[in-house]
Protein backbone atom coordinates (compact mmCIF):
# COMPACT_ATOMS: atom_id res chain seq x y z
CA UNK A 1 0.00 0.00 0.00
CA UNK A 2 2.77 2.63 0.88
CA UNK A 3 4.78 4.07 -1.74
CA UNK A 4 8.23 2.51 -2.62
CA UNK A 5 9.25 4.75 -5.61
CA UNK A 6 12.39 5.96 -5.53
CA UNK A 7 11.37 9.59 -6.59
CA UNK A 8 13.99 12.48 -6.56
CA UNK A 9 12.99 14.56 -3.73
CA UNK A 10 13.35 18.72 -4.29
CA UNK A 11 15.48 20.10 -1.83
CA UNK A 12 13.86 22.33 0.56
CA UNK A 13 14.76 25.76 1.88
CA UNK A 14 14.23 24.45 5.22
CA UNK A 15 15.80 21.28 5.52
CA UNK A 16 18.70 21.10 7.65
CA UNK A 17 22.19 21.18 6.17
CA UNK A 18 23.43 17.48 5.35
CA UNK A 19 26.15 16.02 6.08
CA UNK A 20 27.01 15.50 2.33
CA UNK A 21 28.17 18.58 0.43
CA UNK A 22 28.72 17.20 -2.97
CA UNK A 23 32.37 16.88 -2.84
CA UNK A 24 32.00 13.41 -1.85
CA UNK A 25 30.17 11.97 -4.84
CA UNK A 26 30.03 8.29 -3.77
CA UNK A 27 27.97 9.59 -0.76
CA UNK A 28 25.35 11.40 -2.77
CA UNK A 29 22.81 7.94 -3.43
CA UNK A 30 23.08 7.15 0.15
CA UNK A 31 22.52 10.93 1.10
CA UNK A 32 19.04 10.82 -1.34
CA UNK A 33 17.69 7.83 0.25
CA UNK A 34 18.59 9.28 3.48
CA UNK A 35 17.26 12.53 2.98
CA UNK A 36 13.93 10.98 1.81
CA UNK A 37 13.22 9.30 5.25
CA UNK A 38 14.28 12.45 6.84
CA UNK A 39 11.95 13.94 4.72
CA UNK A 40 8.31 11.26 5.12
CA UNK A 41 9.32 11.62 8.46
CA UNK A 42 8.70 15.58 8.83
CA UNK A 43 5.87 15.27 6.34
CA UNK A 44 3.70 12.37 8.69
CA UNK A 45 4.74 14.42 11.73
CA UNK A 46 3.12 17.58 10.04
CA UNK A 47 0.11 15.54 8.72
CA UNK A 48 -0.45 14.33 12.33
CA UNK A 49 -0.71 18.13 13.59
CA UNK A 50 -2.91 19.40 10.81
CA UNK A 51 -4.86 16.18 11.01
CA UNK A 52 -5.37 16.92 15.03
CA UNK A 53 -5.92 20.48 14.13
CA UNK A 54 -8.55 19.88 10.76
CA UNK A 55 -10.05 16.00 11.13
CA UNK A 56 -8.88 14.04 8.75
CA UNK A 57 -12.11 15.06 6.20
CA UNK A 58 -11.28 18.68 6.79
CA UNK A 59 -7.38 18.41 5.99
CA UNK A 60 -6.45 18.65 1.65
CA UNK A 61 -3.03 17.64 0.66
CA UNK A 62 -2.25 21.07 -0.50
CA UNK A 63 -2.49 22.17 3.41
CA UNK A 64 -0.29 19.43 4.67
CA UNK A 65 1.79 20.42 2.07
CA UNK A 66 1.93 23.87 3.18
CA UNK A 67 2.44 23.01 6.62
CA UNK A 68 5.31 20.80 5.90
CA UNK A 69 6.95 23.52 3.69
CA UNK A 70 7.02 21.75 0.22
CA UNK A 71 5.15 21.40 -3.22
CA UNK A 72 2.00 19.70 -3.78
CA UNK A 73 3.76 17.49 -6.30
CA UNK A 74 6.72 16.91 -3.92
CA UNK A 75 3.96 15.68 -0.95
CA UNK A 76 2.36 13.43 -3.86
CA UNK A 77 5.66 11.95 -4.83
CA UNK A 78 5.70 10.94 -0.88
CA UNK A 79 2.47 9.96 -0.58
CA UNK A 80 -0.03 9.23 -3.28
CA UNK A 81 -2.78 9.64 -1.31
CA UNK A 82 -4.43 11.32 2.00
CA UNK A 83 -4.89 8.24 3.04
CA UNK A 84 -1.77 6.35 2.31
CA UNK A 85 -0.21 9.44 4.53
CA UNK A 86 -2.79 8.49 7.55
CA UNK A 87 -1.97 5.03 6.94
CA UNK A 88 2.06 5.44 6.94
CA UNK A 89 0.71 7.48 10.60
CA UNK A 90 -0.71 4.67 11.73
CA UNK A 91 2.01 2.16 10.94
CA UNK A 92 4.67 4.52 12.59
CA UNK A 93 2.30 4.33 15.84
CA UNK A 94 2.07 1.05 15.67
CA UNK A 95 5.64 0.45 15.71
CA UNK A 96 6.03 3.16 18.45
CA UNK A 97 3.97 1.69 20.68
CA UNK A 98 5.61 -1.44 21.63
CA UNK A 99 9.34 -2.73 21.31
CA UNK A 100 8.86 -6.25 21.74
CA UNK A 101 12.48 -6.82 19.99
CA UNK A 102 14.28 -5.25 23.18
CA UNK A 103 11.72 -6.93 25.60
CA UNK A 104 13.70 -10.46 23.90
CA UNK A 105 16.87 -9.66 25.85
CA UNK A 106 15.68 -9.01 28.79
CA UNK A 107 16.92 -11.00 32.14
CA UNK A 108 13.16 -11.43 33.74
CA UNK A 109 9.51 -10.75 32.92
CA UNK A 110 9.48 -7.46 34.80
CA UNK A 111 12.31 -5.83 32.97
CA UNK A 112 10.50 -7.52 29.41
CA UNK A 113 7.02 -6.20 30.27
CA UNK A 114 8.91 -2.78 30.71
CA UNK A 115 10.54 -2.59 27.75
CA UNK A 116 7.25 -4.18 25.47
CA UNK A 117 5.35 -0.83 27.00
CA UNK A 118 7.95 1.97 26.85
CA UNK A 119 7.64 2.78 30.26
CA UNK A 120 11.11 4.22 30.72
CA UNK A 121 10.67 6.40 27.62
CA UNK A 122 10.74 10.22 27.91
CA UNK A 123 7.09 12.20 29.22
CA UNK A 124 7.37 13.86 25.79
CA UNK A 125 7.17 10.10 24.22
CA UNK A 126 4.29 8.75 26.54
CA UNK A 127 2.24 12.10 25.43
CA UNK A 128 3.06 12.07 21.98
CA UNK A 129 1.51 8.14 21.96
CA UNK A 130 -1.41 9.04 24.02
CA UNK A 131 -2.28 12.39 21.16
CA UNK A 132 -1.90 9.84 18.02
CA UNK A 133 -3.85 7.18 19.99
CA UNK A 134 -6.73 9.84 20.98
CA UNK A 135 -6.59 10.89 17.01
CA UNK A 136 -7.19 7.30 16.23
CA UNK A 137 -10.06 7.30 18.44
CA UNK A 138 -11.59 10.27 17.31
CA UNK A 139 -11.45 9.18 13.36
CA UNK A 140 -11.72 5.60 13.50
CA UNK A 141 -15.45 6.72 14.78
CA UNK A 142 -15.67 9.28 12.50
CA UNK A 143 -14.49 7.68 9.25
CA UNK A 144 -15.53 4.34 8.18
CA UNK A 145 -12.96 3.49 6.42
CA UNK A 146 -10.06 5.03 8.48
CA UNK A 147 -11.49 2.83 11.27
CA UNK A 148 -11.27 -0.49 8.73
CA UNK A 149 -7.44 0.63 8.10
CA UNK A 150 -6.86 1.87 11.68
CA UNK A 151 -8.42 -1.73 13.10
CA UNK A 152 -6.21 -3.57 10.66
CA UNK A 153 -3.10 -1.82 11.42
CA UNK A 154 -3.17 -1.19 15.13
CA UNK A 155 -5.70 -3.86 15.99
CA UNK A 156 -5.22 -7.31 14.18
CA UNK A 157 -1.58 -6.83 13.48
CA UNK A 158 -0.30 -5.45 16.63
CA UNK A 159 -2.34 -8.42 18.54
CA UNK A 160 -0.34 -10.68 16.37
CA UNK A 161 2.69 -9.47 17.29
CA UNK A 162 2.16 -9.54 21.04
CA UNK A 163 0.92 -13.41 20.74
CA UNK A 164 4.05 -14.36 19.36
CA UNK A 165 5.88 -12.57 22.37
CA UNK A 166 3.47 -14.18 24.76
CA UNK A 167 3.88 -17.58 22.43
CA UNK A 168 7.58 -17.52 23.48
CA UNK A 169 7.53 -16.46 27.04
CA UNK A 170 5.49 -19.37 27.73
CA UNK A 171 7.89 -21.84 25.96
CA UNK A 172 10.83 -20.00 28.30
CA UNK A 173 8.67 -20.90 31.44
CA UNK A 174 8.26 -16.95 32.48
CA UNK A 175 4.64 -16.63 31.02
CA UNK A 176 1.73 -18.86 32.95
CA UNK A 177 -1.45 -18.39 30.87
CA UNK A 178 -4.27 -20.40 29.42
CA UNK A 179 -4.39 -18.45 26.22
CA UNK A 180 -1.98 -16.70 24.57
CA UNK A 181 -4.04 -14.83 22.36
CA UNK A 182 -6.38 -13.99 25.21
CA UNK A 183 -3.62 -12.79 27.37
CA UNK A 184 -2.16 -10.67 24.18
CA UNK A 185 -5.61 -8.89 24.17
CA UNK A 186 -5.36 -8.27 28.14
CA UNK A 187 -1.90 -7.12 27.67
CA UNK A 188 -2.97 -4.71 24.70
CA UNK A 189 -5.70 -3.52 26.06
CA UNK A 190 -3.94 -2.16 29.67
CA UNK A 191 -1.77 -0.81 27.31
CA UNK A 192 -4.00 0.92 25.21
CA UNK A 193 -6.49 1.94 27.94
CA UNK A 194 -3.60 3.24 29.99
CA UNK A 195 -3.50 6.03 27.63
CA UNK A 196 -6.54 6.18 25.52
CA UNK A 197 -8.88 5.95 28.58
CA UNK A 198 -6.32 8.93 30.53
CA UNK A 199 -8.22 11.90 31.77
CA UNK A 200 -6.64 15.03 29.80
CA UNK A 201 -7.60 17.02 32.64
CA UNK A 202 -6.89 16.32 36.39
CA UNK A 203 -10.43 16.60 37.50
CA UNK A 204 -11.86 13.62 35.21
CA UNK A 205 -10.22 10.93 37.61
CA UNK A 206 -8.51 12.26 40.48
CA UNK A 207 -5.74 10.63 42.29
CA UNK A 208 -4.01 8.50 39.72
CA UNK A 209 -0.74 8.17 39.80
CA UNK A 210 1.70 9.83 36.79
CA UNK A 211 1.68 8.05 33.74
CA UNK A 212 4.76 6.08 34.60
CA UNK A 213 4.12 5.47 38.06
CA UNK A 214 0.48 4.13 36.60
CA UNK A 215 2.23 2.01 34.73
CA UNK A 216 4.60 0.78 36.84
CA UNK A 217 1.95 -0.31 39.91
CA UNK A 218 0.07 -2.08 36.54
CA UNK A 219 3.50 -4.15 35.92
CA UNK A 220 3.34 -5.38 39.54
CA UNK A 221 -0.27 -6.52 39.20
CA UNK A 222 0.12 -8.20 35.77
CA UNK A 223 3.28 -9.68 37.27
CA UNK A 224 2.21 -11.07 40.66
CA UNK A 225 -1.92 -11.00 40.57
CA UNK A 226 -4.02 -9.45 43.24
CA UNK A 227 -3.79 -12.05 45.33
CA UNK A 228 -0.68 -11.84 48.09
CA UNK A 229 1.62 -14.02 46.71
CA UNK B 1 -30.51 16.41 37.08
CA UNK B 2 -32.83 13.62 36.53
CA UNK B 3 -36.68 14.61 36.91
CA UNK B 4 -38.34 13.21 40.10
CA UNK B 5 -41.56 14.82 39.59
CA UNK B 6 -44.19 12.60 40.36
CA UNK B 7 -46.65 13.49 37.37
CA UNK B 8 -49.52 11.14 36.59
CA UNK B 9 -48.82 8.89 33.47
CA UNK B 10 -51.17 8.92 30.80
CA UNK B 11 -52.14 5.47 30.41
CA UNK B 12 -50.71 3.09 27.79
CA UNK B 13 -52.89 1.09 25.14
CA UNK B 14 -49.52 -1.21 24.73
CA UNK B 15 -49.13 -1.09 28.45
CA UNK B 16 -49.14 -4.93 30.17
CA UNK B 17 -51.99 -5.63 32.13
CA UNK B 18 -51.22 -4.45 35.24
CA UNK B 19 -51.51 -6.13 38.93
CA UNK B 20 -53.68 -3.82 40.17
CA UNK B 21 -57.70 -4.10 38.23
CA UNK B 22 -58.66 -1.21 40.64
CA UNK B 23 -61.22 -2.36 43.07
CA UNK B 24 -58.04 -2.58 45.52
CA UNK B 25 -58.14 1.39 46.40
CA UNK B 26 -55.38 1.52 48.52
CA UNK B 27 -52.94 -0.54 45.98
CA UNK B 28 -53.60 2.13 43.67
CA UNK B 29 -50.81 4.85 44.66
CA UNK B 30 -48.11 1.78 44.68
CA UNK B 31 -49.55 0.47 40.88
CA UNK B 32 -48.83 4.28 39.58
CA UNK B 33 -44.94 4.18 40.76
CA UNK B 34 -44.92 0.76 39.56
CA UNK B 35 -46.45 2.15 36.11
CA UNK B 36 -43.75 5.09 36.38
CA UNK B 37 -40.97 2.83 36.63
CA UNK B 38 -41.61 0.26 33.90
CA UNK B 39 -42.95 2.70 31.38
CA UNK B 40 -39.56 4.65 32.58
CA UNK B 41 -37.45 1.64 31.13
CA UNK B 42 -39.29 1.11 28.15
CA UNK B 43 -38.77 4.23 26.83
CA UNK B 44 -34.95 4.43 27.95
CA UNK B 45 -34.60 1.45 26.29
CA UNK B 46 -36.41 2.48 22.57
CA UNK B 47 -34.72 5.81 23.44
CA UNK B 48 -31.46 3.16 22.99
CA UNK B 49 -32.37 1.51 19.76
CA UNK B 50 -33.40 5.28 18.33
CA UNK B 51 -29.52 6.33 19.49
CA UNK B 52 -28.18 3.67 17.61
CA UNK B 53 -30.15 3.81 14.78
CA UNK B 54 -30.22 7.63 14.25
CA UNK B 55 -27.27 9.26 15.98
CA UNK B 56 -27.69 11.46 19.02
CA UNK B 57 -28.07 14.59 16.67
CA UNK B 58 -30.54 12.63 14.45
CA UNK B 59 -32.96 11.37 16.83
CA UNK B 60 -35.97 13.63 18.58
CA UNK B 61 -37.97 13.96 21.13
CA UNK B 62 -41.07 13.05 18.86
CA UNK B 63 -39.03 10.31 17.34
CA UNK B 64 -38.39 8.52 20.75
CA UNK B 65 -41.80 9.01 21.80
CA UNK B 66 -43.62 7.47 18.18
CA UNK B 67 -41.32 4.33 18.76
CA UNK B 68 -41.89 4.23 22.48
CA UNK B 69 -45.32 4.32 21.45
CA UNK B 70 -46.62 7.31 23.52
CA UNK B 71 -47.24 11.32 23.10
CA UNK B 72 -44.43 13.79 23.55
CA UNK B 73 -46.38 15.06 26.27
CA UNK B 74 -46.04 11.85 28.32
CA UNK B 75 -42.07 11.71 27.39
CA UNK B 76 -41.63 15.36 28.27
CA UNK B 77 -43.20 14.45 32.04
CA UNK B 78 -40.75 11.45 31.86
CA UNK B 79 -37.99 12.87 30.53
CA UNK B 80 -37.66 17.26 30.29
CA UNK B 81 -35.52 16.94 27.52
CA UNK B 82 -33.20 14.86 25.37
CA UNK B 83 -30.05 14.98 26.79
CA UNK B 84 -31.98 13.96 30.22
CA UNK B 85 -33.20 10.75 28.60
CA UNK B 86 -29.66 10.07 27.30
CA UNK B 87 -28.07 10.54 30.96
CA UNK B 88 -30.99 8.45 32.07
CA UNK B 89 -29.18 5.87 29.85
CA UNK B 90 -26.31 6.19 31.12
CA UNK B 91 -26.75 6.07 34.52
CA UNK B 92 -28.76 2.85 33.75
CA UNK B 93 -25.63 1.38 32.13
CA UNK B 94 -23.28 2.36 34.56
CA UNK B 95 -25.76 0.43 37.57
CA UNK B 96 -25.98 -2.51 35.21
CA UNK B 97 -22.13 -2.91 34.22
CA UNK B 98 -20.60 -3.72 37.66
CA UNK B 99 -22.21 -5.39 40.85
CA UNK B 100 -20.13 -4.59 43.56
CA UNK B 101 -22.72 -5.34 46.20
CA UNK B 102 -22.76 -9.03 45.46
CA UNK B 103 -18.91 -9.20 45.30
CA UNK B 104 -18.96 -8.16 48.81
CA UNK B 105 -20.80 -11.73 49.92
CA UNK B 106 -18.33 -13.06 48.18
CA UNK B 107 -16.16 -16.00 49.68
CA UNK B 108 -13.15 -15.58 47.49
CA UNK B 109 -11.57 -12.84 45.82
CA UNK B 110 -12.14 -15.16 42.15
CA UNK B 111 -15.90 -15.30 43.25
CA UNK B 112 -16.06 -11.08 44.11
CA UNK B 113 -14.26 -10.39 40.87
CA UNK B 114 -16.74 -12.79 38.44
CA UNK B 115 -19.78 -11.14 40.52
CA UNK B 116 -18.37 -7.68 40.32
CA UNK B 117 -17.93 -7.90 36.30
CA UNK B 118 -20.79 -9.66 35.88
CA UNK B 119 -19.08 -13.07 33.73
CA UNK B 120 -22.05 -15.52 34.55
CA UNK B 121 -24.95 -13.25 33.16
CA UNK B 122 -26.39 -14.19 30.20
CA UNK B 123 -25.29 -13.88 26.73
CA UNK B 124 -27.86 -11.40 25.79
CA UNK B 125 -26.64 -8.94 28.69
CA UNK B 126 -23.24 -9.19 27.56
CA UNK B 127 -24.35 -8.17 24.05
CA UNK B 128 -26.50 -5.53 25.40
CA UNK B 129 -23.50 -4.28 27.45
CA UNK B 130 -21.17 -3.95 24.45
CA UNK B 131 -24.04 -2.33 22.00
CA UNK B 132 -24.09 0.56 25.23
CA UNK B 133 -20.36 1.43 25.20
CA UNK B 134 -20.18 1.28 21.61
CA UNK B 135 -22.86 4.20 21.41
CA UNK B 136 -20.99 5.94 24.40
CA UNK B 137 -18.00 5.35 22.36
CA UNK B 138 -19.24 7.25 19.16
CA UNK B 139 -21.30 9.38 20.96
CA UNK B 140 -18.49 10.84 23.51
CA UNK B 141 -16.45 11.86 20.34
CA UNK B 142 -19.05 13.21 18.21
CA UNK B 143 -20.94 15.70 20.87
CA UNK B 144 -18.73 17.50 23.41
CA UNK B 145 -21.52 17.83 25.99
CA UNK B 146 -22.16 13.74 25.80
CA UNK B 147 -18.75 13.35 26.07
CA UNK B 148 -18.64 15.62 29.48
CA UNK B 149 -21.72 13.49 31.04
CA UNK B 150 -20.20 10.39 29.99
CA UNK B 151 -16.83 10.81 31.57
CA UNK B 152 -18.66 12.09 34.30
CA UNK B 153 -21.31 8.87 34.88
CA UNK B 154 -19.18 5.94 33.01
CA UNK B 155 -15.84 7.79 34.39
CA UNK B 156 -15.23 9.57 37.77
CA UNK B 157 -18.32 7.69 39.33
CA UNK B 158 -17.48 4.67 38.47
CA UNK B 159 -13.61 5.15 39.15
CA UNK B 160 -14.91 5.98 42.44
CA UNK B 161 -17.22 2.95 43.49
CA UNK B 162 -14.34 0.79 42.07
CA UNK B 163 -11.70 2.09 43.94
CA UNK B 164 -14.16 1.71 47.35
CA UNK B 165 -14.21 -1.53 46.60
CA UNK B 166 -10.95 -2.16 46.54
CA UNK B 167 -10.14 -0.50 49.32
CA UNK B 168 -12.22 -2.49 51.13
CA UNK B 169 -10.92 -5.55 49.82
CA UNK B 170 -7.12 -4.36 50.72
CA UNK B 171 -8.52 -3.78 54.20
CA UNK B 172 -9.78 -7.49 54.53
CA UNK B 173 -6.54 -8.75 53.03
CA UNK B 174 -7.38 -9.78 49.93
CA UNK B 175 -5.75 -7.67 47.44
CA UNK B 176 -2.53 -6.40 47.27
CA UNK B 177 -1.28 -3.22 45.71
CA UNK B 178 0.49 -0.20 45.72
CA UNK B 179 -2.16 2.20 45.01
CA UNK B 180 -5.71 1.86 45.14
CA UNK B 181 -7.34 4.07 42.62
CA UNK B 182 -4.91 2.79 40.10
CA UNK B 183 -5.68 -0.95 40.61
CA UNK B 184 -9.12 0.37 40.14
CA UNK B 185 -8.43 2.06 37.00
CA UNK B 186 -6.54 -1.00 35.83
CA UNK B 187 -9.50 -3.24 36.56
CA UNK B 188 -11.59 -0.84 34.96
CA UNK B 189 -9.76 -0.51 31.90
CA UNK B 190 -9.55 -4.36 31.39
CA UNK B 191 -13.29 -4.44 31.86
CA UNK B 192 -14.25 -1.94 29.35
CA UNK B 193 -11.58 -2.84 26.88
CA UNK B 194 -12.83 -6.48 26.92
CA UNK B 195 -15.65 -5.11 25.76
CA UNK B 196 -15.51 -2.18 23.58
CA UNK B 197 -12.31 -3.15 21.89
CA UNK B 198 -14.28 -6.85 21.37
CA UNK B 199 -14.11 -7.34 17.14
CA UNK B 200 -17.62 -6.93 15.89
CA UNK B 201 -16.67 -9.66 13.42
CA UNK B 202 -14.46 -12.48 14.12
CA UNK B 203 -11.87 -11.46 10.98
CA UNK B 204 -10.54 -8.75 12.94
CA UNK B 205 -9.19 -10.55 15.60
CA UNK B 206 -8.57 -14.28 15.08
CA UNK B 207 -8.81 -17.03 17.92
CA UNK B 208 -9.97 -14.99 21.60
CA UNK B 209 -12.68 -17.24 23.04
CA UNK B 210 -15.96 -16.03 23.45
CA UNK B 211 -16.78 -13.13 25.71
CA UNK B 212 -17.46 -15.44 28.69
CA UNK B 213 -14.07 -17.91 28.37
CA UNK B 214 -12.52 -14.27 28.03
CA UNK B 215 -13.63 -12.86 30.94
CA UNK B 216 -12.84 -15.93 33.16
CA UNK B 217 -9.30 -16.24 31.42
CA UNK B 218 -8.55 -12.24 32.50
CA UNK B 219 -9.34 -13.20 35.69
CA UNK B 220 -7.66 -15.76 36.47
CA UNK B 221 -4.83 -13.09 35.43
CA UNK B 222 -5.88 -10.00 37.33
CA UNK B 223 -5.83 -12.67 40.60
CA UNK B 224 -2.45 -14.61 39.94
CA UNK B 225 -0.62 -12.64 37.44
CA UNK B 226 1.85 -13.96 34.54
CA UNK B 227 4.45 -15.42 36.90
CA UNK B 228 4.13 -18.85 37.50
CA UNK B 229 3.27 -19.28 41.50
Amino acid sequence: MMSSSGNTIVPLKTCPAGQGDGTEQRQRGRQKVHDEATLKARVVETAFSTFQKHSYNGTTMALVAKNAGISKRTLYELFPSKIELFAELAIRHRANLLDVPAARHAATLEDALKAVFKVDQSDEKHLQQAAEMRLFYVEAVANEELGVLLRRHCGSELHDVVTAWVEEEVAKGRIVTQSSRDTAKYLLDVLIAARLFRPKTPDVITGLSDIRTYLNHTIQLILNGLLPR
